[in-house]
């Protein structure tokens, strides 16, 4: 989802900080659309991660900047132990060595923007996470992506490749429907709302969590590129700036935005088993370096609605 | 060299905690030694960890504790990337699969003790690191030791095993022959001098660091194997009260122990790419976890040096 909004971007804006883009290799599980208007090279694949020789062809055409974004979402790593090992854990790596392997051939060493989560925290938590508080990840996607975190910064260090993993926070208003990740219902109660549908609330409305627009995270991930990543020093890993709110202060947005009418088609439903995973769920982060940085959050929640109705529903409200 | 003491504490005490024990398995790439004066049962072995299959006979047995100690030294894992994350990576990941496709046979949870380092800490430090700062290692093996922690929490967390990362200082005095790791200056100025030969200090005499004697490291990993370890919640790997003690301080000691002949043994040869590694470690702890659940630091490094004059030189000086 991220993956398709970042390329429409990149094929309009046609560069990355004051280098302009000749060469656009959009690669997934199922072929992604080519996004309209961009003039230059365009290849569009399928990409399994876990084909090693795959991944290797990937990067024999030797690209510039590689963001990536393929993973298996929480829910379904946690519920299939070996498939979010074997995406999340091994498909880095092949992407990595794939990497490693082709500067052993002739020099090269492309900058890396791995999108990692803030599921790589666990509880319990101070009130603000800082820049330099430790990963103990409660999921196994959270793990995976702490360990690819490590092995982005070792392989940086060692000179491989010049990695970022920014830490996404959670993505809202997250468009389509809804898909594996525990943390849906940030969104659905939202964007259903917002099509005139209802949608289910699991949690009680005093739950704070930290969020992004998809406008934002595609921000990121061009800032992240545009960055001089020597900055950085050795510690590769940043925890972006998001916007803390809780399902309140969400529904508040959403009545501001779209009335009474949609605010009513929240039902609650409380699930204490989802109440419990969100309970180990971070909440608020004290971002100061991606801040320093130069990274931008959104401004308000009410600008998180206005983006999605503005992005998904072509500025109609129901 | 710490699991040969183990076996031999071991099968001394022939108890952990208050359960004897009723056989031991010894595997190590080369046939390890049994230790005398054991009555129970007693395996030796070659095993490679890089041998799957041969890890699963050896888990097949169900043992009810694990010491998990085989690893490429940091200088090893350096020079020989593919050796490094070939033995420190993948050989935790077959040793955790083994336990958990054991396991579902039928019901095994056996007690894990993974010997981490303080290697996955990297610099810049407070001065002193709590137990919350994060892990940003800045060597290969550190970043294998700080994946292979988050394995072990995860591989925990979903059931397949009751795990403990215990994060070991520089292992102070090293017996033997120095081997790759950078950090055996930090021993062989001691251990040379006493044993009546000279050893070179590339370093400055300013240069603090944390360190524990042997048997302070063996009695980390039986109290670590003895601890009820739900005491440690999500978050297994806890860093080990060492004793923080400069060049300076560790001639001290020689020269109380030794007198000032053992102390004109240390040739000075100041070495600035390991000056410039070594800057880059970590030297002091606030260790309080690890202080609370009863793990006990050698008293003071005329301990460390009398420790190796007892158990390696029968109690002589030179």
């Amino acid at each position: 989802m991220i993956g398709k909004k970042l390329a429409r971007h990149l094929a309009r804006v046609r560069a990355i900080a004051d280098r302009s883009i000749t060469d656009l290799s959009l690669l997934d599980m199922t072929r992604p659309e080519a996004p309209a208007g961009f003039y230059g090279g365009i290849t569009t694949a399928t990409l399994d991660i876990l084909d090693r020789e795959a991944v290797d062809r990937c990067i024999a055409v030797r690209p510039d900047v590689i963001f990536h974004l393929a993973a298996v979402v929480s829910g379904e790593a946690e519920s299939d132990f070996d498939k979010g090992y074997r995406v999340n854990l091994d498909g880095m790596r092949h992407l990595l060595e794939a990497i490693r392997q082709e500067g052993s051939k002739q020099p090269y060493r492309p900058k890396l923007v791995f999108t990692s989560s803030i599921a790589v925290f666990g509880a319990p938590f101070p009130e603000f996470i800082g820049d330099e508080f430790f990963n103990t990840p409660l999921t196994s996607y959270g793990t995976q992506k702490a360990i690819s975190e490590l092995l982005l910064a070792d392989y940086t260090r060692r000179g491989f490749l010049d990695g970022i993993a920014i830490r996404l926070p959670t993505i809202c208003i997250r468009p389509g429907k809804p898909n594996k990740a525990t943390s849906g219902f940030f969104s659905n109660i939202l964007r259903e709302p917002l099509a005139g549908r209802e949608a289910v609330l699991p949690v009680a409305d005093d739950v704070q969590h930290w969020h992004a627009s998809p406008r934002a995270a595609v921000g990121f991930l061009v800032h992240a590129a545009s960055l001089d990543l020597a900055a950085l020093g050795a510690r590769r890993a940043l925890t972006m700036p998001g916007l803390c709110a809780s399902i309140a202060d969400e529904i508040e947005a959403l009545r501001r935005i779209a009335g009474e009418k949609a605010v009513r088609l929240i039902r609650r439903e409380p699930d204490p088993a989802i109440g419990a995973m969100v309970a180990g769920w971070p909440r608020a982060f004290d971002a100061q370096r991606a801040l320093a940085l130069g990274f931008c959050p959104d401004k308000s929640f009410d600008d998180i609605v206005r983006i999605h109705v503005e992005d998904e529903l072509g500025g109609r409200l129901p």
